[in-house]
């Protein structure tokens, strides 16, 4: 394949794309986030991008601003065109009757009903295509819908906050609050853009969460999971007030209490179990299966354990706070006992930054 | 006191004076780093700074460089200069015999016998004297000196190489390497900044270190001082080859195998015992009569977490490396049982940046 040639403006009108593209962040789910500038002589005639599922996506926004301007433009798209009639018709076609002269892409769609197809049919339609500009930063603002379509499975995160030796809350339990506030607040974004939340039964019966988007405006609510195996989460839980996006994946199936929890209004769903707990490998399946694409795990130090022995997980938030706690304080992580240190697990840290008076740091998975 | 106005020249050639003095990090100890510009008619005429104990000050190096140009002369120097005859003739006689019209200093010197007289002196013959130019960075430079003078005892910091997760061993002690090579060379500048190197005697069974600065090319060694309430030290620990900066701070009177140690070149002072062991206070007030300004605490999670408990630690070192040991690894600090939040220990983040790979992370106790 030969190596595209981009200019300086080709650039910048892609950034500009993705800049619109993030705005999407909160609400695209379980579509992918995607923004679109149509630039005619130089000039920027429409622009758009996706907000929702069920509505327009970006080209079609972008080509309604543009009106007769789309005719012989560039359109800068961050994700190929779907060529196919799904929730709203093919963009494909949309861009051929404006008569766009050009489609410079960021990437390929990964969606397998798309897959270079968009790309295939505006060639044979006479339009210039080219992809590729930008096209690591277009994979990075859809890294779970790229996972989900790729291996069927959601990209994992989990949160961890800490003291910086590593304990995620005293002996007896106490644990707010470690981190400070912005801290905290900052945790809602990483909700906000998850297209589901996951904790444990542990973690609801101690600290009773609400699991909800507060400290940062958004339009949606990610959906609220509790692996339950036993079916133990007490029918008091704030989780089951407003129950619609709770859902509850147990391997229990005691129909009295599994009735009382979808009376709440919340989704039961039984999965297979391995030793007597929730296959973690099948519930991952099932989450892809339920269209997510971004998880975040909020666990406490035994299930998060579990999710990094099992490599479920690609990535970790860790928030430092500015303190010590000591070795009777709780660990962070829950796994096995490690004999040489070539069997550690290996990340690569990909983010550092302040946050109030405590320390971000994103980390994944080397793999 | 009104407050000094400063020109941006000022702080260019403070800065200057700064930079002079940090080529002292590694060799002035016990003597404060110390930098000076000259600058007359806009020019600089003459600079120095002080290398080693013994050897001539700042001031006089600068001095000589300028000669008679000297003489209405604007002098910028990071400390305030000495009044006293010390191991060299007192700079203010040798500033008011060059006939400067002016002395600019960063911060008032914290030794007792010149603290204020420098500057007096310097008044009363005439030379208009400034103070505070950068006096916060000045004081950084010196901070060990600073507080052995006010306080009696070394500024003392301790390098913690941990997990993300925040172990620094295996169960079983493997602990080489946790994290890369470039943090390892990285604490070899602490190690070579640092008047002494503290361990305690189960590092030195278990690690049998050096303690000397390698990576880094310097030519002072620190001392090398280990914890040994019992005498435990194996007399064939490689800290007992080349001996002579070797300290061993013991309670134990075994007048044989002090003899022993004392043969092999090394220095024991035994101090107060507290339960058996060295009284950490009554060691520290040690650190200070020897002249130590900065010590480098390189030890295990018990002595690091005594001298934490006792409050003794100023600063610490954290490399942090991207991985993961679990919950049976070693913990960071062994420290005493914490039942409520209020009593963590408290830090504040200075500084965090990537070396290699890890994560290298300052923070001081918040007192």
């Amino acid at each position: 394949m030969i190596k595209q040639v981009f200019t300086a403006s080709d650039y910048m009108h892609m950034s500009h794309a993705l800049q619109l593209a993030e705005r999407g962040l909160f609400t695209t789910s379980p579509n992918p986030r995607v923004g679109c500038v149509i630039v005619n002589d130089g000039k920027v005639v429409g622009t758009g991008w996706h907000e929702r599922v069920g509505e327009s996506h970006a080209e079609i926004n972008a080509l309604r601003e543009a009106g007769d301007l789309a005719r012989g433009a560039t359109v800068y798209v961050t994700l190929e065109p779907c060529s196919h009639h799904g929730r709203t018709p093919p963009c494909v076609e949309a861009l051929i009757c404006a008569e766009v002269c050009r489609v410079i892409m960021a990437m390929d769609d990964p969606n397998p009903h798309v897959n270079g197809q968009g790309k295939e049919k505006l060639q044979k339609a006479g339009v210039e295509v080219q992809t590729g500009l930008l096209e690591d930063e277009a994979q990075q603002l859809n890294i779970g819908f790229i996972t989900r379509m790729h291996h069927s499975r959601p990209w994992i995160r989990t949160k961890i906050a800490a003291s910086l030796d590593g304990r995620i809350a005293l002996k007896n339990g106490k644990s707010q609050w470690i981190t400070g506030e912005p801290a905290r607040q900052d945790g809602h974004r990483w909700r906000a853009r998850s297209c589901a939340i996951l904790t444990g039964v542990n973690s609801v019966k101690v600290d009773d969460p609400l699991l909800t988007v507060r400290y940062i405006e958004t339009s949606r609510q990610p959906i609220r999971i509790v692996l339950d195996s036993n079916l133990e989460i007490p029918l008091q839980a704030k989780l089951l007030e407003n129950a619609d996006t709770t859902w509850i994946f147990t391997v229990q199936a005691d129909r009295g209490k599994i009735h009382l929890l979808e009376d709440a209004g919340a989704h039961v769903v039984v999965l297979p179990d391995l030793a007597g707990k929730v296959d973690l490998k099948a519930m991952i399946t099932k989450l892809a299966e339920l269209g997510i694409n971004e998880l975040l795990v909020e666990a406490g130090p035994v299930l998060n354990g579990a999710l990094v022995a099992a490599e479920l997980i690609d990535e970790i938030i860790f928030y430092f706070a500015p303190n010590l706690l000591g070795n009777s304080a709780q660990a962070m992580l829950v796994l096995p006992e490690i004999t040489d240190l070539s069997e550690k697990y290996n990340l690569q840290i990909t983010d550092i930054r302040k946050i109030g008076i405590d320390i971000r740091l994103v980390a994944r998975f080397i793999k």
